[in-house]
């Protein structure tokens, strides 16, 4: 079949599509890898969202709006109100709207200078003026640099150094930051304290979740905020300004039977958290650098990370690297089963050698 | 459960949020309604989406970012190239990200003055000059007025008229716009003429589809846009920018496996469509006034639409109503099955008497 256009064609783009630099997601691969680069959970999602996926009927009509269902679920499990919760189609979904309706383009939005390399992407996106803030030489957060701002958006646990934020840190950036405090907490539930319970006592604090990494569920594509009222109704205005209905009908379902069954995931994550310390340990035996994490991966230090990278990927096993900068000499690593990070350690071993 | 903060806290909202008027969708009632409010399909999805949804395994990885195995099938059906197509969550996200893919803030793009009602919300939300151009008094475009902008968005057919624009008038605007046009075929299974013949010859047309109404799918959020290369890969640019998984995995397969069957669809579109004739003559009959519809719901002239609406409520008949301007004296009412059909007209014929 041929295909019409060429790529080059730009004649009717609009301006700001000419403009973007996009996020580069981690690659999937076609043929069977170890697949250590993209932070998916190395279990499969607790068995009742099978289930309740196949309970889901009716998918001729609408889904809820405003995921009251699912609302609801989270909101039970937090010990919140769901007038306090906004869901979106993925935590970036939630990050992107969240830009929108906090931010204005005349206003210092601060951010760590090693950190989620999204950030910078919806802030080219919104014609916003992110400040990023270096981190100290141990790769811990300068939390001085980082208040004072017009806003500030924090990962927690830190990416890719997998590095966790003491809550106090949190709180102070929340308490001298003028507009709205935005901590990503993708990875909490591997390690980091949660800023959840601070919402109660600041108006202009948003904690973004992602139901892809610690309920295995990366490819049903839910996130959530927790806020109060007033973030949570900026949310719905630009959500409803740009898509009504973003969390599917089998997504609502299934992201409210995987957080209600509390038992399944909090084995699935201290077995990777157990795993994610053996391996951290194996691997500085080894004599790699490898920085103390609070995530489901690893940020590993390297002589040579682009070599190892390379070598990791001719043995079939998949990880991350962020060449140029500080990253330059690290490599992320998910952490598998039990089975995939012997073959990496094995891999690693033998690099080194 | 206390909720934290109040609904009136705007005081973290940034100016964008703070001045939108966010589209309404439609109600989702909590009661058992004959639900002709939304135009979502009669009939339930073929029997192949739930298969090919049980069928999907792995949710613990991420989706296909660009949805490759979607597009793949739709390609197949629709007999172009999967280069040229381009998947989002609903057709609402197609929409919004082409509205920021292809116009700039200083370019008058032209729309009909009744059409979609998520235009105008999109052109504020990205800062755009929309410039609407009168329908006729027959409700008929001005085919000649949506000529000669820098940009054009055509509804076909027109939502909530239900009236189909020829191909011919299509292909005049395309080749008298300087900019792109989307053209917006949320319910050209239905009765009108698609223009995605034409995408092989204008680099600046954008077929915009849904799985939602002619697939069944509302459920499942599905949408695809049908362009030149370099139309796809603006709207690439901008998603990427945005989230870069917007289509689920379940979404993926089960509108894959909903476009392939294509006799069961054919069924279903064809009992809708006659469905569509005989009420739109019953009511005739009655005295109201119907407009020619191309689509799954009918336009109906009524002596006063708000106390008909209020009535069919009471019924516990849920249609759409817009208040004010040209769509005043209308009901927007959507094909139901035969026995739901049978119980507007009754309804109907009540509130005549």
């Amino acid at each position: 079949m041929d295909n019409y256009g060429s790529a080059d064609a730009k004649k009717y783009w609009s301006k700001k599509a000419a403009e973007l630099t996009p996020y580069v997601a981690g690659e999937q691969p076609a043929r069977p890898m170890i697949k250590l680069n993209t932070n998916e959970n190395a279990y499969p999602p607790s068995p009742k969202v099978a289930e309740a996926i196949s309970a889901a009927q009716n998918l001729r009509l609408y889904p809820s709006t405003d995921a009251a269902g699912l609302r609801e679920a989270i909101a039970e499990v937090e010990g919140i109100s769901p007038d306090n919760i906004f869901c979106a189609n993925g935590s970036d979904e939630a990050l992107a709207l969240a830009f929108m309706a906090f931010f204005d383009p005349d206003v210092q939005i601060k951010t760590m200078d090693v950190t989620y390399s999204f950030y910078p992407v919806w802030a080219k996106l919104f014609d916003l003026a992110l400040h990023t803030v270096p981190l100290k030489a141990d790769f811990s957060a300068d939390v001085e640099g980082l208040c004072g701002g017009g806003g500030a958006v924090i990962a927690n646990p830190n990416a890719p150094t997998g590095m966790a934020m003491p809550l106090g840190d949190i709180e102070r950036i929340t308490k001298n930051t003028r507009g709205a405090v935005i901590v990503d907490e993708a990875y909490v539930a591997f390690g980091a304290q949660s800023a959840l319970p601070l919402i109660k006592n600041y108006e202009n604090l948003a904690v973004v979740r992602t139901f892809s990494k610690s309920h295995s569920l990366a490819g049903l594509r839910v996130g959530y905020v927790a806020a109060q009222k007033g973030l949570v109704d900026a949310l719905c205005a630009v959500k409803d300004s740009f898509n009504s209905y973003t969390v599917d009908m089998l997504a609502q379902a299934g992201a409210a039977a995987a957080i209600r069954d509390k038992a399944y995931y909090a084995k699935t994550t201290a077995d990777i958290i157990s795993e994610r310390e053996r391996v951290s340990s194996a691997l500085r035996q080894m004599g790699y650098g490898v920085l103390e994490s609070a995530a489901n991966f690893i940020f590993v230090k390297c002589a040579d990370a682009a070599a190892v990278f390379t070598a990791l990927r001719e043995s079939g096993i998949l990880v991350r690297y962020f060449p140029g900068g500080r990253t330059n000499n690290y490599l992320r690593i998910t952490i598998g089963t039990g089975d995939q990070m012997d073959a990496l350690l094995e891999a690693m071993q033998k690099i080194k050698q």
